[in-house]
């Protein structure tokens, strides 16, 4: 198996985030990436790859290309205003009378193009941004190449990043891009299944209307689980998207035992779709000892569920990410990966 | 004339507001209406009254009911989700792929009902907006019962409260509820004139689509000045309301010169349109020493205002909106009073 990752991703240190009343130190934090390559190394897992060069065109497919200029621009501009420290959004188009009216203001464009205030900006947000990006292109070149699998080390994670959005530490959606690049390596049909503790809205909004991506997510229930206001079990697609997304959530505390049962059900549906390729958005904040999500999923569940996952039979890109218990991230990823691998 | 005032506008007191990058004490704060007693009573403008009690009837029409709901226990649920301090909104549903759906965490709840985090909630949050809003209607009892005029001493102010969002220290929309009493009590058509600095979004949200409310705004241009998302001139109404929306949206730095051409303008168009009653959403942070505003009005102009609103010769009823340069703000609202009762 080879890892694809780059140290760009180091570029997004020091950011903060808009928790419950308080500005605090994101919880998405370079260290997170370190305990996989740390655990990858120690399990002899395989080779590591950087990145190969990437265009943006995928991103500016999937996502708006005003959107993807300005997740480019927005530290630049953010410190022409004059502002220091990390550059978080103020205000929102929420309800609003009208969805079109983009202003020319920094602190209003962190708001036109976010949903929340956990995507802040620091001088080296785009670089580990688009390093994330092109790491996830990486390793779907790699499968659309023949290779059976293959793991993205994606720092900053990308599945909550909708068409013009970002928002919960994401700004591409990596995973998005991933299925976008095995579609047009000529996989006739992509699914996602995005197996984060909050759903993946913006992979979700991204592939609503499209029957040539199914998406697929197990989470905690929006009604009580960030990021709130998607997600659903009648949320199924619209126009050719009807059918094409399934969302399995799950209420809190739920363990294994239910979990695994979601699982079921989710490969059942990309096995009966019928798909060339696989894409996981493999978070690890289902883990039990996650501090800010809210499943119980025990360290040996992990390789059970590489297991099953490789029992599609599908060549398959694993996408990192969420997770926050630190120290337990790069067990947890691991132990999915050697379950695929049957190591 | 009388002025409406409630020493409850002191439960908001200690509040926050997220800023561009940080949380900062509300710049919205009790010394505000301190200030314009203090100047009233200097002058010797006239009787000061207590609200009279107000039912919720109004605000419930004008605003969601469960909006109306929710801002009487927002304090009480986040005080019993264990969070201390004040209630700020974390995420958003902002260019979501579907608007209905309504978490029942606190957290994602504060983000539901708002736009922006300038709308915290303390422990004597909702006194003070209920009181509020007591205050505009008993204003409007008044001008219904035949006074040529009265003033509401409001606080916090209610012009960027839509139907269902807080945002921008407002919570209920003070203006239009006053506007609503002034139709229920006998009034076949309103205006709504609002002359605070920045757009009064949520009054024209309210208003939007109904031809018995004349809305009409003088404010900084969006593309640059909070709260970016609405106010251009081409924005006229929809449907029955079509005709009755009218934004006169200015560049950053507007003098007086400029500032009272529009004013000109709007009441023309209020002359033009008819109505039998006048609402004043009176911002005072057109001042030139405004600390987050940007027009450069003069001490010496307010008066000039009030006698132009004055020669429009309909009964009126001012409500106090924004306005931070703290100790100017009593000399410029009473100034706008003391020229439109010509002293």
């Amino acid at each position: 198996m080879k890892i694809v990752w780059s140290p760009d991703h180091l570029g997004q240190s020091g950011h903060v985030e808009l928790g419950a009343g308080v500005i605090e130190p994101g919880y998405e934090c370079p260290e997170r990436l370190a305990y996989v390559l740390d655990r990858w190394r120690e399990r002899g897992l395989g080779e590591e790859l950087a990145p190969t060069a990437q265009s943006l065109d995928v991103a500016r497919r999937i996502h708006a290309p005003d959107y993807v200029d300005f997740l480019a621009e927005a530290w630049n501009l953010w410190t022409a205003a004059g502002y220091s420290g990390p550059a978080l959004p103020m205000v929102w188009p929420t309800h609003n009378l009208r969805d079109d009216l983009k202003p020319k203001a920094i602190r209003a464009l962190l708001g036109y193009y976010s949903f929340d205030g956990g995507s802040s900006f620091v001088a080296g947000t785009w670089t580990a941004v688009a390093s994330s990006y092109a790491v996830a292109l990486t390793a779907a070149d790699l499968v659309a190449g023949g290779e059976r699998v293959a793991f993205s080390g994606c720092r900053p994670p990308g599945h909550h990043a909708g068409r013009r959005t970002a928002g919960g530490y994401c700004y591409l959606n990596n995973a998005a891009c991933a299925a976008e690049r095995l579609r047009e390596r000529g996989a006739s049909r992509v699914a996602v299944l995005d197996l984060d503790f909050h759903h993946g809205n913006g992979t979700q909004e991204i592939f609503w209307r499209r029957s040539d991506v199914l998406f697929v997510s197990l989470h905690g229930d929006p009604a009580t689980e960030y990021p709130f206001f998607l997600g659903t079990a009648e949320e199924t697609g619209a126009g050719e998207g009807e059918g094409f997304n399934l969302n399995l959530p799950m209420p809190a505390g739920s363990a294994f035992d239910v979990w695994g049962e979601s699982l079921e059900v989710a490969c059942r549906k990309i096995a009966a779709t019928g798909v060339d390729a696989l894409v996981v958005s493999l978070g690890l904040d289902t883990f039990e000892g996650d501090p800010i999500s809210h499943f119980r999923l025990k360290r040996e569940d992990y390789p059970r569920v590489g297991a099953r996952l490789a029992a599609l039979g599908v060549p398959t890109v694993f996408v990192l990410e969420g997770g926050y218990a630190v120290a337990d991230i790069g067990v947890n990823a691991v132990g999915v990966l050697e379950g695929f691998a049957g190591v």
